[in-house]
């Protein structure tokens, strides 16, 4: 017969989730903080499509209290990523500068989409996997973008305008991914259930080849965890 | 035989045009400023679908070297706003604070969008018709907003990296609605293929009592400026 009390209703946070690996990681680190999360896939039209479907086992296995899946592939016609523009070959051996399977502007995009959900939400933050140590080469994984965009967040709202600016999380940023997977580990991630290569075939098995995959695979043997990646050269 | 000189090339601008009288006002201004202006229309679920037949029309009729029109609806399915939610009325008096016909970190998400069009162009800037006068009551209408979003694009992309971040343009930001319609006179801008209003028919044609009508109407009154938009009261 009563109302719920209000201390019962856990903050809400917006997550950001890739299906791969440093999201989950994310995922995982704001359910331990107590925080009633909402998962957010967006479909910009990359080749990994394996990575969406990843994203919605992950969001049912970890607690997600609702995961929306949200496409504006119409973004990809602008071109100039190799995720996203079939002329554009993904590379199989690291390159210097800005990668060309940077997506332009790709997270200030996400960020800004679950911006407009954490205000409709009344969200407390929102979480997002970037990571500037194996990824330096993104301009927009980099300690300055998050901060960037945590001012923006601060001003651009209802909620801002109240007083209740949502903030902006990036806890793996600084990690290296050994690091990443060692805290994940430690709060329970099944990392089977995720996908970082960069052309997963559409059962989400990994190439092995690309840059995803190598920095992934790394990480596993560094953190001295099993790796539970499925390759499509491992065969049946 | 020859190749053309880059100083034939004029600086790119995206300009985000809606189809209403503001951001066609922006758009006369950039191409006055000497820019090759590509237009950009964000579908985003909103009521009035003419608005984005309007801006085609604008674009062609202003001499935009590209019009693209982008659909990312599917951020209408997060609710929270009039103009994207059947469910809530729009409103025919002016009401106190933020409208109801505010949409949840729209501009934000319409800057982003135009920030990786821009950054494929190697635009030199991004244009945008906000307004703190008229619609104050926005909070990502403030020049605080643009500012803040200025500053995240001035790290955010590999322009940026590469010490050419893309500038962000809000020139009728403290401009009244009169101002705005002499301005564009002035540039020959024809405001008869402008739609303003929030429930314009699929003709085009307004209300006259929504706010943006309200608005728009006092504008061509206080601007002495005879006003084309077509109503529905007034009959065939």
């Amino acid at each position: 017969m009563s109302t719920p009390d209000i201390a019962d209703s856990p903050d809400r946070a917006v997550v950001l989730l890739s299906g791969g690996l440093d999201s989950s990681t994310v995922l995982a680190i704001a359910r331990a903080e107590g925080l009633a999360c909402h998962t957010l896939a967006i479909g910009y039209g990359q080749r990994h499509a394996a990575e969406l479907r990843a994203a919605q086992r992950i969001a049912d296995a970890m607690g997600a209290v609702e995961h929306r899946e949200i496409d504006v592939s119409a973004i990809g016609a602008f071109g100039g990523s190799a995720l996203t523009d079939a002329g554009i070959a993904v590379p199989e051996t690291p390159g210097d500068g800005i990668p060309v399977t940077y997506v332009p502007a790709r997270n200030t995009l996400f960020l800004s989409i679950a911006l407009g959900w954490a205000e409709v939400l009344d969200a407390r933050a929102i979480y997002i996997g970037v990571n500037a140590v194996d990824y330096s080469g993104y301009p927009d994984c980099r300690p300055a973008f998050i901060e960037a965009f945590r001012q923006l967040a601060a001003c651009a709202t209802r909620q801002a305008v109240e007083g209740r600016p949502v903030d902006v999380r990036a806890p793996l940023i600084d990690a290296s991914k050994a690091e990443i997977i060692r805290r994940g580990s430690a709060l329970g991630v099944d990392y089977s259930l995720t996908v970082s290569c960069y052309q997963a075939d559409d059962d989400g098995r990994a190439c092995g080849r690309c840059d995803a995959c190598r920095l992934r695979r790394e990480g596993f043997a560094t953190a001295g965890v099993a790796d539970p990646t499925r390759y499509r050269s491992e065969g049946g």
